[in-house]
Order: structure tokens, then sequence, then C-alpha cells
């Protein structure tokens, strides 16, 4: 009827994953989900579009000005989500009650910002946040850090590390030379250390902020302190000295790198550092960053903090809360760059060919067979040659492939190949075509090992 | 700052999915990952946002009434999704060169309409779709049939009927009348069979598309064929015969049927139905609903059939494939009813107590060496008086709770409870809590297997 052809493309800023990608995508999730749930932290949902008021009232102009928002049928204005936090603090305060508090909880799904589109940017990614709220309790800032050291390494990365830091240190110096009013600007100053350097962070501060000397001076010197822990720790405490707010936040960080510690996260792997702020009007208290050892260029790829009020613009409940995210776009980017994704193309790891038409029924029960086993089986669904066959298997980077023709069939066995070292195994039918799962899993194994 | 309190709700026609219903739907989506894969799907995503001109191409006007849809930043016409097949469709067209045919895919992920709501309907749902592309080769029918039945066994689910049937039935009858012209509005009347009955149907067949009584006589004792899958079959036989569109469906479905059961699907699971339809215009061949036998009325739960050719609008290739869809958030709705969902509040089965200030560390750390053994254990973040955390156990239905004092952790041991008979074993902490851990798993387990 139609027969004007629509040119089939996305959307700028918007891709879709291929198999390829997915597959490692689907893993990450999954494990998330596992730690996450380890450590009692429960999944909720919400939906992808509240009323623009809901998303609206957190007031950034930035994100406002990305949000995708429009009327919907019945002429109320919507918005889509831009993170999971609002929606978080929406959601608490509307169930708070049949909650109950502490609530741990997390949250994997999709965000639309609107943004311009920059190298590997993208205007939909998903978000993966865990957080307790609920409580002031500094447990709940050092699960955060467990949670960090043990999703790493249940990912299969080694080298990385945790910085930690406390919004308290930086309102505690600036308390202590009565800047607390400049507050915002100075930090805004502060966050451009390693990108302008030191010189001009002392330069902007003295010269555009009118900060005095001796203050700049003991500020930079504080967010530049550089060493081990305890060093570092050792150092801020003249610095902080007679400031309330500054000696709390330390005797918190030494707490919860105590702690950490203790509670088996390997000491190269956490860092104290002062210069990271985040998100600068939201934190109150712990700051986390997470950097790869091996690709430090790519930013944090898991953040997050404490905050004392998520949810003050839709209840009178004051709830505090301490948690983080992984940024599950960039971290698969970073896989890859490490080369830690795994080969796959396809789910199953073991292709079946089909070669015999009047032997449909007897591959049929194998796939079955060896499904029942846990192997994941694709059988061809047309009797190609076996070459075309054996090639759609090789392309498709299948492990293992099972070639049962009809004198095989006829004498109850079939063929396992291995289809990266060509070897061929003629193996049993029987009892349920156990040998043939036994001798495919070994080779999948193998595969595993080597690649 | 603003101090004016936003009520915290959700859109008409959404909602929050809480823990409780949360933790199922999550373990109903890995399920169904789990099996899709197990076949040889492999997962691929799409943008949530397309194309106006992409989305609208379908031309069906209800779906595009129903569409959500604004204008972006850059002033492009976009629309959200409303289902997985028109994505599907522009995706494959799209990179087919990449995937290479045939093409096996599931997707999951939620789909917006802004449907009038109804009981049970909501305009955020999520879909779990499963296809092959680029064959139009039987054996895709009968995987169909055999996903679906080993899905809903691995649900849980043991009382179902998949109801297969063939568009080109149908077709046949139709042309052996001559009323292919005719065929929209036929079927649009057969649709309506279990609502008005019989009479009605013939009535309105005859009456208002004029349809000749033996005609609509025959058409109706068609469709209205009892008994099981042979008997059926063999019905039809005579209907269709000369006619090589009903013949060649018929044929379709005794070939699907056959091997379907000798795969290994249970002969009472699979019926032939021939009245049902699905979605007139778009389906060619094979037609799946999927019933569960305790809960009729709430209609299939799992979907499909097999189409000519998805992507006409997107690419000149002619791509056919077959696949079908498992509705998650009835399913959901169903295994409620049927009180087949688990009863969990929460993610973790053990509850830690945090009994003494200076223990923590102690705590943590026996928290991460049951977290080492495969457990999944909250740690209460504060110090409250133990009735109060072990109530906060009770409420959120925790199996186990475990309770170290001071005495018992100078004793290296620790109280392992089960919250249900209220008994408590007094285990050694020794060897990184494996006692600990092995009552504990003893416990959760004994649980489950009461209910």
């Amino acid at each position: 009827m139609n027969s004007k052809i629509i040119t089939p493309r996305t959307l700028k800023g918007f891709r879709d994953y291929l198999p390829e990608t997915m597959l490692p995508r689907e893993q990450l999730i999954a494990t998330a989900q596992k730690v996450y749930r380890s450590f009692g932290y429960t999944p909720i949902e919400t939906p992808a579009l509240e009323y623009l008021e809901i998303l609206g009232g957190k007031g950034g102009e930035e994100t406002d000005k990305q949000m995708y928002h429009f009327q919907d049928h019945g002429g109320r204005e919507v918005g889509m989500r831009f993170d999971l936090t609002i929606p978080l603090a929406r959601f608490v305060a509307q169930h708070q009650h049949e909650l109950g508090l502490p609530f741990k909880r997390y949250h994997i799904a999709p965000v639309w910002r609107g943004e311009n589109t920059q190298k590997g940017r993208y205007r939909e990614f998903m978000q993966c946040d865990f957080d307790t709220i609920g409580t002031t309790s500094l447990v709940a800032d050092i699960e955060v850090v467990l949670v960090i050291d043990v999703l790493l390494r249940a990912i299969g990365i080694e080298k990385f590390t945790i910085c930690v830091n406390n919004r308290k240190i930086l309102n505690g110096i600036l308390e202590k030379f009565e800047l607390e009013g400049k507050s915002v600007a100075i930090l805004r100053v502060l966050d451009k250390l390693t990108k302008i350097g030191v010189e001009k962070v002392l330069k902007e501060l003295t010269e555009v902020l009118a900060v005095e000397s001796v203050a700049a001076n003991e500020i930079v010197k504080l967010i530049t302190l550089k060493g081990d822990r305890k060093a570092i720790l050792e150092s801020l405490s003249p610095l902080l000295a007679g400031n309330k707010t500054g000696e709390s936040g330390l005797a918190e960080l030494w707490e919860l790198t105590d702690r950490a510690l203790a509670a088996g996260v390997a000491e190269e792997r956490l860092k104290v550092d002062v210069s990271i702020a985040r998100g600068l009007d939201y934190y109150t208290g712990t700051i986390y960053e997470t950097f790869l050892d091996d690709l430090p260029d790519i930013g944090s790829v898991c953040s997050g903090g404490r905050y004392d009020n998520l949810a003050g613009l839709y209840t009178k409940e004051r709830l505090p809360g301490v948690g983080a995210s992984l940024g599950l776009d960039r971290f698969l980017a970073a896989m890859e760059q490490l080369a830690l994704l795994p080969n796959a193309k396809k789910s199953a790891q073991v292709f079946l060919v089909n070669f015999e038409e009047n032997r449909l029924s007897d591959y049929l029960l194998l796939a079955k067979q060896l499904r029942d086993q846990g192997l994941a089986v694709e059988f061809f669904p047309e009797t190609k040659k076996i070459g075309q066959q054996l090639k759609y298997a090789d392309r498709n980077r299948f492990p293992v492939a099972i070639v049962a023709g009809e004198s095989e069939l006829c004498e109850g066995k079939c063929q396992v190949k291995d289809l990266k070292t060509g070897e061929s195994h003629v193996v049993s039918l029987a009892n349920e075509a156990k040998e043939v799962a036994e001798i495919a899993e070994k080779i999948i194994a193998m595969g595993k090992g080597i690649g």
C-alpha cells in the first residue's frame, strides 16, 4: 500500500544496543542487582513520566533546561525523569509509612537529558543507584564503601581506588575564616583545581572573590593535601582545630575509613581525597568517587554522598540519607577499553546444526536435553548446507557446535566440535545426552580460561 | 528557601513498584532472560524515544492516538515507543548487515500508551518480546511453543494451555467462498464470538456483511470446532479440501503440534483453537495464545504469531519472522491471585542486629563473611534497642536474625534465631562463620518449603 520507505534511524544522541553490547550490559546489571541485594537494598521502580511540577521542583536551571517535557493527552504538564534521585525523594515522601525506615533501595533504570551530545554522552542512559534513607548513622556511609568495593570486584575489576571526602571539612575551613557566605562561589572555584591549577585558583580566590591571602592559602593547602590516608587525616587535624564542623567531618572520615578497612576493603583501594566536592549544594557529609587505576581519565565510575534532607520539597519530615550510583554506560565503555568484556555475540554457547530434514524431532529433543542440563543451545532453523551453518556459528563466535548426520544418529551418536581448535569428538547420545553436555561444558570452560 | 510542599503523587495511569512487587517482578524478568537465552535469543535495547515518523509509520489509528509525542529541544517531532515490534522492525532494517540472518532477539522494556485507564491497565507497562527474524522455517514457529512451555514452568506455573492456530486456515475458508475482499470485516465479527455468541455472529455475517448463509454457517462451524488436537485437525481437513492456503495452514498446524509434542510439551498443555485470530491485519501464519487454567478470565498471558514482512516500511528487503510476548504485568497480577508470589519484603534473608556500639567492626566483618558464603545480609544501621530491631526484622519478614551481644562475642559465638518459630541456636563464629551460614541457610530453606 505505502511504498515509500522511511529511513530507519535513531534520534541524535540516542543509540541502539546490539547483542554484543547488550550481553555484557545485562550481565553488569545482574551483578549490580546481586551485590545490592546481598547488602539488603531492595529494588523499586518509578514511572518514566512524572508531573512536571515534581521534576521541576528541584530548581536546578541546567537540568530543567535539559528535561524532556510536554503536555499529555489529558492536558497535564509532564516530564521524563532526568535522574533517579528526584523520583526517589517523591517516592519516599509518598510511601514512607508503608515502607518503614530505615529504607534501603536500589533502582536501575534509564533517564533522559536533552544535553548537547559530546563524545560518549548520550541523551538516554542507565543509572544504577543505591541509597539508605532515614538514618544519620555512619554505618550506612560505611556500607556504601563496602558495596562499591564488592561490586567492582564482582565485575572483575581489581585495580580501582575509592576516594572519600567529607563536606564538613570544606565547610569547616570556610567557617574558620568566616567565608560561609561565599561558600558556593568558593567551591565553584575549587572545583576547577585539576583544570586550571593551584596558581590560578589562588588568584581567583583572592582577586575575584576577595578572599584574604592567608585564608586562600590555607584553603588551597587543605584541598591539595597528598599522601596516604593516615598522613592526610593527621595533617587535617591542625588545619581544622577549634572548628566543630570540620572536626566532626574529620572524625567521620577517620571512622569511615577505619571501619571499611576492618571490614575487608584493601588499604590500597581506599584513599582520602580532600579535593573532591561533588554537586556543590547537594551533599552534606561523606562524598564518594571511584576511579579505575588503568583509566583515570574517564572520571569517576561510581559516585555519591550523604545528604541531610532528601525529600524536603515533598514532605515536612526530615529524611537524611546516603548512597551512590554506578555509571553503567561509562563503566561498560571502560571495560571495553580494558578488554574485560566477553567476546560473545550470541546468548547460547552451543550451536546445533540442522542437518537432516527428517531428523527434526531428534534435534529438537537433543536441544531440550542439553537445555535441561543447563546449556544454552541455538538450533539453526533451516536445513542449509553444513558449511554455511558452521560459517554462521563461527561468525557468531559459538565455542561449540554439534553435528549429527543420519549415520551418526543411527548409531545413537553425534559429533561435538570445538570451533576454536577444530577438534571433534564422537559422543554417545545415551542417558539424555549427558556425555554430550559434559564435553560441551568442558570446551566452553576451556575457551573462557584462554580468552 | 521554598517552604511550599509539593504533593508527592504519580500521574494517572502510572504507578510505583514497591519492593514487595518489585522483587518478584525482577525475578520474573531474570527467569525470562534465562529461558530466552537458553534458546539462543540475544538481548537488544532500543531508545524509548524515536522519530515520530518511525513510530507513526505503522498507521494504526488507535495506537497513533494513544502515543505520547512532542517536539524535542531540537524541534524534532518525537514519540515514546508504544510497543517493541515497531522498534524491532526499525532496528533490524537499520542493522541487518551487522546482525546477520536469521536473527533471534529478546527485548524486555517498558512501553507507553495514553489509553483510558481501566482496571489493571496502566499507561506504562513492561513487554517481554522474543522473535526470530529472517526465516520462514517452521522450526522457528515450533520453538515459540517450546519457549512458552519452558518459560511458564520455570516460573512455577504447571496448569496452562498453549492455544495455537494458523491464519491461513481462516484465509483459506474465506478464499473458498470468495470472501477475501471482506476478510477484515468478517474477522472483526468472528473476533466477537465469545462476547456475543454464535447466533449473533451468524446474524451479523449474513445481515450486515451479506455473507451467504451456507458460507456463514461453514465459517462459524470451522471456528467453533471443539475437541482434542487430532479431532479438530481431522475435522478441518474436509472443510478446507481443495483450497491451497487452507491446506497449507492445516499441514503447518499438524507439523507444529506434532514436533512440539515430540520435543517434550505435554499433550494436555497444547491445544488447537481455530477461533483465535489476534491482531487481524498483522499475522500471516501461526498464532499463539496462552491461558492459565486456574485463571482463564485474565486472558492470554503470552501471545504472538508469524508475520510475513516485519520491516516493509523501513527496508525493501523482505523480513519474515515469528515470535511472542510475555505480558509481564498481567502475569504478575495472575501469580498474585494464585498465591505464587514469594512473601518477601526485603532482598536479604538474614537480619543482623546492631547491638554493641563498640563491636561495629565485628558485625561488619561477620556480615562480610556471611555474604562471601552467598547469603544476603541486612545489617541494622543504628544501635537501637534489640526489641525494636527484631520488630523491624519481623515486620519485614526476615526468616533469620543474628544476635551477638558482648558476652557472646567474647566467647566467639552468636545466636542464630529462626524468626518464624522463635527458636534460637548458639553457634560458633570460627572458620569465617561457616557454621552460622549453614544454620541460617537451613532455616531459610525450611521457610521456603513451608511457604
